[in-house]
């Protein structure tokens, strides 16, 4: 950590100062310089409170030259994280298309897309059993029973499934899941993190709203720093001004991520435009922006889905999207 | 609700959407423009995708005429809502401060806290006993013996006191808390605000950082349509691209809401500024935009504060703000 | 146009405003629903102030049911516009690589600059001389004789160019420019578009940093309503609250901007992420998107640039990412 | 500025790149630590890029410390700067009211506009001769004959005027104006900055849509570094992501710039919320939280203003607000 001080600071106040980040258990290197003296601080600076010190009468600015997350940086571990999920690889080479209904509505439907998905070639089936709507008024989800139908689902066709938990007090219903996603509101619930990390489950961790790829690295950082280093990011736009699309997908975050972690990055364009025609374009440019896996809203009768049906694909659409994503992998390789 | 249907729909395709949306149970108005056809849905549109309906191909736009939200709506509530804590009186002309530290450290500072800020006039005690983090390894709140501690410090003072509670699990723990608080990063943890629902307490409910004035009423209305009426809402600061202040304080959020609806608003200036001594003309420019109340974070020894030092002020500095307040507020009335 | 008002508005005043928009030169239909009345206008609605109806007593809400937009508009031009400039086309499947260094520096710069681009393929070489900086004491480019050494190179090469206007007054300068710029800060400076739909060149708009498709497209709106209909539109980052990446790349723009106009959509990954390591994932992933075309900064010696080196590709590396272009190109056709 | 280098950067290249630096003529203090080395850059590093140190492969981060921006800084000017314009004085404790149209009309408004606006106290009047619209479609203002029109409001009140330039080609026509308003869409058109800097006349500088406080300095010094000291900063609204009002004001920017700089600040309440109604409030708030003056819209028909109509303030609304803003004055004196 650096501390700028002041210009015209008493030689007192600065020592002061530097007293008082020695008593915290630090060295420090004092570097006057014509216009202002520059602090390094040695040792561990996790304690030490940038925003308290760069609050301080004799301080200029602050900065933190050694990032705070330390189980998802990839400057400890510069191999890729490879993570296994019901026998199927994602990460470090392996690609991976997760395809599904936004929620589980009946066993019909559930079945029906995961075999259409499974023809496609998909690697794991998406489907919320619990979902979280803005308006207490819309359709939640079938809850337990929707966990079930999945199962059924996986059983019929050998897809392993992901599934969004919203309350750390439905874990026990977990316990046959493949991996536990955890949704764009919740990337900040740090109790339900924490709990995730005492789970033998990989964990797809999507991105919040208006957070930055530091917050979300910190939010994977909770669930690793409690045990689990299963995680796989989740990039599915975030909020802007624009009102044309519902988010902006910001795929810029994939290769960022790749270099600041070495966890899986998945793309989500589905949630990300909000808009099925748009879908397609989107998922070709998370492929060739190098994503470890996209995740992708199917239904098969989207008209009638109880919940985004607009940004859904119908099973021939997904499909052709399907073929063109292979394309562009292979050109990857 | 309103349907726009494209230029140049086909009669069959116009009278195929209008079955399918009076199988909804839904009457139609038709009315043929020149350029364009507009269908008038009447009746409870509540069960019907705005989003899956706008992409259909036949479809221009789709807008919804009434809000979504109806507990917490003026229109069918024109009186402010009253909401009393620990007889204290919030909302409806009684203007409240509630002052504080972040975080609850020891009895002594949180008593010499409450103390000093009852002294100054505040009329609740703020104080965190669980506390979101971004890093797991940042101080996370004393847990349920700060609560008891806030306990002690309002047997000494006569303050009832707020307080976070951030997972559901912990509910029991704050069956003697005064006004229970959703922060910010829970605005949309849906079933917590459920579970809020069944309680018989004040509840005073943050806006998120990204979050619309809609979706922060619609998060109301998840508590209130569970039982619990008793909501305050809170502008704590959204956030954009300026570095140079933590968060934007949106202030014309307050008579915006205050138009909507009926429940009391609150500012929180230390958390939108960040910055200690940006807090008292933000504080001040909240009351004249005819804010419902204040939170303000009052610390005895910000320096060695153990969270968020750099934006509280010290028991004096608050002292003085809380006059001129009470000052712009006799103008107000 | 469509003006939904109030519920319980009374005859009299709905006669008022019916009667003054009548006067306005507009037919009212008048769809009365059980909880409100719509009025659908018919005719030129251009006249009507939006705002001003949507802020009377008696109107909840007025919606424009047409763009505003009409030479833009592929409503009214269902075929792409292929735009051609110095013998080159774009738009239309005719995809343009432009390529080139921020700055005009040297004749020995932008003529090495333009045979290294050239031999990889890029079809029009880019350059400023005149270049808008946030700060007075940076450099501001070469100013007209840089422009003469961009003939230069063109002489050399036979690439034609694109380079920034950021002056009406220095127009005449611009005669034997092949494509004028218009950078992403002068996005809305009218007099400037104004001026540029009397000019018989090809424009390229970059969108602003924080404005919507719509803006964008009512800028372009400017330039055609003028005169001048060659336009090419560029998407080149929008601003947002991370702060790894300059700023973030708005790619489903590319899709929407498609749908919404006939009009060229180019991407520009360099501004788009301030970071050169970024550059190749985010142009490949625009190609998958369906750009029409991408603008590159390439630099013989990034390291010694005068302006944006960071964002810089070498010419090896360019020549690299041209040729994984064009292998996603192809796979589109 | 210092530059922190990455953990395990071999000597040479760290010698490579200090030599590089001196070459530059900087004077480089090393301070090697456990984890990292820090270099301090002693002297004129405004010629340094620090986007290109910063993506070299051996550097960590770069971080300038010391602003950008001089004349405008109150680190070299601690005294407010007072404005005077046509004998009114603006900061420094000279609070001033700018009211008017958004829109100059005709003489018979503009005239009763003015005197109702003096009626009740306003400094200055403010009205619109050329208009930045979005819509190439929607009415530009009169042009040169409304300037003369603001002349005769003038002869008649005894008002000093601000309008507003938006093309440099008009300036000649502005020379019997008393203030020149740069609009936030031109806040980054460098040339028109430049162009100011050497007209004799206070500069009233809008903060565009989406720039920081330190663009909106830097745009600042652009004037004030070409000859022309006399600028005046407007806070009137950022873009972000809600839709209930047509900008975010941004009141904590009033604190902040006054930290940062000399020059007045005002505030435009009219177009951040773009509804009337919320004008007052938002005023007021301006007034509470420090602001040198408030910029609101005033018109004598707002029903058929050509122009904003939906923001602006009836004669008889603006006098019961300047009443209450006095009110708020004289408690902060």
């Amino acid at each position: 950590m650096i501390v700028v001080l002041k210009h015209g600071v008493t030689p007192d106040k600065k020592k002061q100062l530097i007293s008082w980040l020695q008593n915290l258990g630090l060295r420090i290197h004092v570097s006057d310089g014509e216009f202002q003296t520059v602090l390094g601080l040695v040792g561990d600076t996790s304690s030490v409170d940038m925003d308290l010190v760069e609050s301080l009468e004799i301080v200029d600015s602050v900065k933190r030259v050694t990032e705070p997350f330390k189980f998802c940086n990839r400057k400890f571990h510069p191999e890729d994280l490879v993570v296994e999920a019901g026998g199927v690889k994602i990460g470090g080479g392996n690609f991976a298309m997760i395809a599904g209904p936004c929620s589980v509505e009946s066993e019909e439907q559930i079945v029906a897309v995961a075999r259409a998905v499974k023809a496609s070639g998909a690697d794991l089936l998406r489907g919320g059993a619990f979902k979280p709507r803005t308006s207490p008024y819309d359709f939640a989800g079938l809850g337990a029973p929707g966990l079930e139908l999945l199962k059924i689902a996986r059983a019929e066709t050998g897809l392993p499934f992901v599934t969004e938990l919203m309350n750390i007090m439905d874990l026990d219903l977990f316990a046959d899941v493949d991996v536990i996603q955890v949704g764009a509101r919740n990337m900040q619930n740090y109790d339900l993190l924490r709990e995730l990390g005492h789970v033998d489950k990989p964990i797809l961790l999507k991105r919040g709203l208006a957070n930055t790829l530091k917050e979300l690295l910190m939010s994977a950082e909770y669930i690793m720093a409690s045990g689990n280093e299963r995680v796989m990011l989740c990039e599915r736009g975030i909020r802007t001004f624009d009102d044309y699309t519902r988010n902006t997908l910001d795929l810029a975050a994939v290769p960022m991520l790749q270099e600041l972690s070495h966890l899986p990055i998945l793309v989500d364009p589905s949630h990300a435009t909000g808009i099925a025609r748009l879908v397609p374009s989107m998922a070709l440019a998370a492929t060739a922006a190098g994503a470890d896996g996209l995740m992708i809203e199917v239904h098969n009768d989207p008209i009638h889905a109880m919940c985004d049906g607009a940004q859904s694909l119908r099973p021939d659409e997904y499909d052709a999207l399907a073929r063109k994503v292979r394309d562009i992998r292979e050109l990857m390789i």
